[in-house]
């Protein structure tokens, strides 16, 4: 539904709010060959809504340098900010780094701060060996993300924000990041839901999202229990259209004959 | 690690071994906003592994029609199959149809054959409402693939797949594929673990994977227990290379004073 999205946004803009927008690449093997399920998508989603950014579009790519190249190059170029995860530990197959100094065209160095918080770390685990001071290495010019759960931190070059893997250590990178990158108006989502085939209805959706300029309808169908239902997800930076949108919308269902949930079900 | 894979893959390609590649596109906004997570990923990778396929870039982008079109055209053309999931509903914002026929060039027409499953599948439901037939709306030339689960079919076109966002029609409709799409030889994935950190054998695993030309080795960190842990996934098309890479590794890292379990931890 980021067509209506998009038309409110545009509608929004030319009352002058600019929308900030974020892309993610999701480098891993392990992701792609179906390993590992990812959870950061739905976690830096969730973080950067918060921070008032929205996430516009993910690629997951292989641990191989031209895939990274390809992707960090086109995504950082259009969006505000771009993400990274994966890729940053000591391992031969942690090759993000040097991918990312590649695609910005910069060396790659021992960042001083980095190799201090890893031999501090270090110093009562076995020691800061030649393995572990790569996780210190970092493109030209790097500022650090700090890392609150173990060693390694993460890595700011530029709008290109380089992150963990592991989805807690992520999520400390992230807690460290809160409320230090400008972003506009977070979208307020609300969700009500019915027992009713959204086919049913279908009509009825597009007729609220189109006399409610700036609000996107997402209507997301289940099975549960035996029976068919949907939840609807009304969106927009705007709280007053969102709350206008979801009393017309509770209207027109429940004069269709269909008991709304306002929590959604 | 991909590079070595793709070493080894191009070494195994002069021995005329083709291998077969999938890109697929997560078409929705409720993915990016971080309200869904996706399944579609893991569940298509481990298909495809079996299909002797390797999924090797995902795309999610959000409900809109460029941004399905760019994705969409760009990983057809360089991959054996492109598989989509999402946006194939009766509601407003449903349009993957239309924009995947928008980025082939093509009309769209209801197909026949979706048409009578549908008339068939809502004869007892309430019928076949316009809404409803909507779903019988594939890019001109399209065959259907079959949905196990509810009535909407998914559509095949070229070497574009359509499937459903719901991951168990999606496993469904993927099930009705199973065998239908030349590969090469899957994948031989096995893992083995060690309560080591990765830091400490990154040069035990680096070189081990150089002495194996067309294994890759994949180290995936964790800690549990409190402690601290690591599993090495070793993959390579011709299983008795990742058999002699897992013996050679587990010698190496027992005389280096590691218990390694042969199953992973």
């Amino acid at each position: 539904m980021t067509r209506a999205l998009l038309r409110g946004y545009a509608g929004a803009r030319m009352e002058t709010e600019r929308i900030w927008t974020a892309a993610l690449v999701v480098i891993g093997d392990e992701i792609l060959s179906g390993r590992t399920q990812d959870k950061n998508v739905a976690q830096i989603a969730q973080w950067l809504n918060v921070q008032g950014i929205r996430l516009v579009e993910v690629r997951v790519v292989a641990d191989r340098e031209e895939a990274i190249v390809e992707a960090v190059n086109t995504l950082r170029a259009r969006n505000d900010y771009l993400f990274t995860t994966g890729g940053i530990g000591p391992t031969h197959d942690d090759i993000t780094v040097d991918a990312i100094a590649a695609a910005l065209g910069l060396g790659v160095v021992h960042h001083p701060q980095a190799v201090a918080v890893l031999e501090r770390y270090y110093a009562t685990r076995g020691g800061a060996s030649e393995a572990r001071l790569r996780m210190a290495r970092v493109p030209e010019g790097a500022e650090l993300i700090e890392n609150r759960m173990s060693g390694a931190p993460g890595i700011r070059i530029g709008n290109v924000f380089i992150m963990a893997g592991v989805p807690h250590i992520t999520a400390g990178m992230l807690d460290s990041l809160t409320g230090t990158l400008q972003g506009g108006r977070p979208v307020v989502s609300r969700q009500i839901g019915c027992w009713v085939a959204e086919s049913e209805i279908a009509d009825l959706l597009r007729d609220a999202e189109r006399s409610h300029p700036g609000v996107a309808i997402g209507s997301y169908p289940f099975f549960r229990e035996g029976r068919t239902g949907a939840n609807f997800v009304i969106r927009s930076p705007d709280e007053a259209a969102v709350d206008a949108c979801i009393a017309d919308l509770t209207t027109a269902l429940e004069e269709a004959g269909h008991k709304v949930f306002a929590a959604g079900i």
